[in-house]
């Protein structure tokens, strides 16, 4: 009973996830197949890196995650196979499992190559259903990685700098807006882990703590979105584990000038 | 061979659906999940409660609906966990299950607490995966209700004033819209029982039955969407069994100025 | 372990593709349904005939494919059941199959018209739901077409005229975009058969070619994104096979004021 999960940027409009679902049901029948999302801005790897991080662990062991952003497609770009904390990705390799292979080190790491287990006629643009998906659906049956491509080193792996927001020497966080939500919450890349590791935890010194949103707006730091007042805006942990600029009943996208790349600091008033 | 259906506000474009998938499927592997519905206006309690009680009697008895649009996650709000019409419900109780209880009396209602059936880790932000998912999945394991949380009456839930549409003292039915589709169709809250209640059946006597929508627009009451002119507005009732406002071949949103809250009522001509 | 897919306008929005897997499972519990999209423009009966066409081959034998682009519902226009390549479709009579049925000789084509295969109720709105969902179910459970209803000829189907692109007598081609996608990707109606059979081919001679999108634009015919300068245009094959013209990096649906039904002609320049 395989379980594969698809994340990429194709949206639902087009037929491009259905024929993803088509290319591994037409090798795996009996594969379950859950969309984690396909609203990734377009091209966007940083979002992707961070998305398939904080969703991975909620499936359970053995899962397959194949994750398409891809805008090296039709390039020389290898693709990635990977096992790496009890689960399986593929991916193109661009950086974008770069924030999953920071969690442990990968049992294995290949660059798909093994042409027997793609597609027969192979496209310029959408290797998603080509490769990956078909090479997605062979693991499924229990091909091993090791059959599909080179092993190479997680550390030949592209790499992408400054996914994770920064601790500058005198104890203050330095992030970014990575994604904003359907409810205008602007998601960061500011962890929870991080957080705590600069002593900036709530809820017990809360008080303390600023979050600033690019260089004006000054945001309370409180643990649910019910403790700031209806329609005002507010800085919590996130489902995602990271810290999020949220309004309560509304939405910070709206209420803010602020989209992606807008910097937010974490540090101690006073 | 269980069967779990998700509405929820969470859009396709995020992680939020995709999540609470696997939050059913790391419990109940062979669950089958479907979705009604992502695209409920964000925190439209009404719009779902009218949608749920239309959408349910399609699925097959004993299917387990997980209806989540909350903007009360995180506060001290309650979720029911419901029995009622030989289908099984969980959500937020904030009144979302109100139309779906008025269709008959449940077998059981309980407040969920027994954190024996939720994810370990509940955030502030996402009880949709963290609580009500995994509760689902445990249902659809054959675990009962009532081992789940405190039994409660019906009536202990929260309700909603004023979701249906009112018959007035002289005959006249008063109602609004209360979803705007795909199409631009205006959904509204007047059902066609409430009409035939009213002696306002069509089409005998259709030609006698005035709508109107808002305070200007008088539009005709037909039975499908070719029998108005092309471009040209009809009501009809719709695939709810609920009035609805359109164009043939075009979109009644677009058309008028005409929202969700627009009030529609219906009365005989002359 | 049959499969049925779903291609339809309807969005995701709304609990319209909710409803016709209820529907379905209802039926045949065990059926797995694959959406390829349901993200057709309204009503755009066109766009779903080249779409079913280049997505279906992508799906085992034997996949059951669901159609739903029917702005002629609630009238008399028939519903028709195919079986044509290994594949079965059902669908609104109304040219949506044109093309499906180009690619071989059908093996059957019914009209679908008794009543035991539908639901008890049928709406004057959603026949997709309330007859095509439920037929195709009932195929599923190895019900002959012929048992559905009336066989045709495929001749006495509805047809649309200019489908395809066109090639004049001094051998150019002439067609036009017929959907754009979420790249912002111009998808047309020529497909590389047809520029083959032109002798207009790639990548050989492929700086002879000329692609010109409306009356203005002159676009390079090249094999993949990355062979033009990023945030510039090109024409490709796509992975449907039929000519795209796209923009590196980009889209060009905003680079160009250019969106359905714009020309598109090819040609060999000089």
């Amino acid at each position: 009973m395989a379980m594969i999960t698809l994340t990429t940027d194709f949206g639902t409009g087009d037929e491009y996830a259905g024929l993803m679902k088509a290319a591994i049901l037409s090798i795996n029948r009996s594969a379950t197949i859950v969309d984690i999302s396909h609203g990734i801005d377009a091209q966007d790897v940083v979002q992707a890196a961070f998305l398939i991080e904080t969703a991975f662990p909620y499936f359970p062991e053995g899962t397959i995650h194949v994750v398409v952003v891809d805008p090296g497609v039709g390039t020389d770009r290898a693709i990635a196979g990977v096992e790496v904390s009890g689960h399986f990705f593929i991916a193109p390799d661009n950086g974008i499992l770069g924030m999953v292979l920071e969690s442990a080190d990968p049992e294995i790491v290949v660059r798909l190559d093994n042409r027997a287990f793609f597609l027969d006629r192979i496209s310029a643009t959408f290797h998603g259903r080509d490769i990956m998906a078909p090479a997605a659906a062979h693991l499924s049956l229990g091909v091993r990685l090791s059959r599909m491509g080179q092993g190479v080193a997680a550390g030949d792996l592209v790499t992408i700098e400054g996914l994770r927001a920064s601790l500058t020497p005198d104890g203050k966080i330095e992030g970014r807006v990575i994604a904003i939500d359907r409810f205008g919450n602007l998601v960061t890349n500011i962890s929870s882990e991080r957080l705590r590791s600069a002593g900036l935890t709530q809820p017990g010194n809360a008080g303390a703590i600023r979050v600033l949103l690019g260089s004006r707006h000054e945001i309370d730091f409180l643990s649910r979105y019910a403790d700031a007042v209806p329609n005002c805006p507010l800085a919590l942990i996130g489902s995602r584990g990271y810290l999020e600029i949220a309004v309560n009943s509304g939405s910070a996208h709206a209420f803010f000038a602020a989209g992606k790349t807008t910097p937010v600091r974490v540090d101690v008033a006073g």
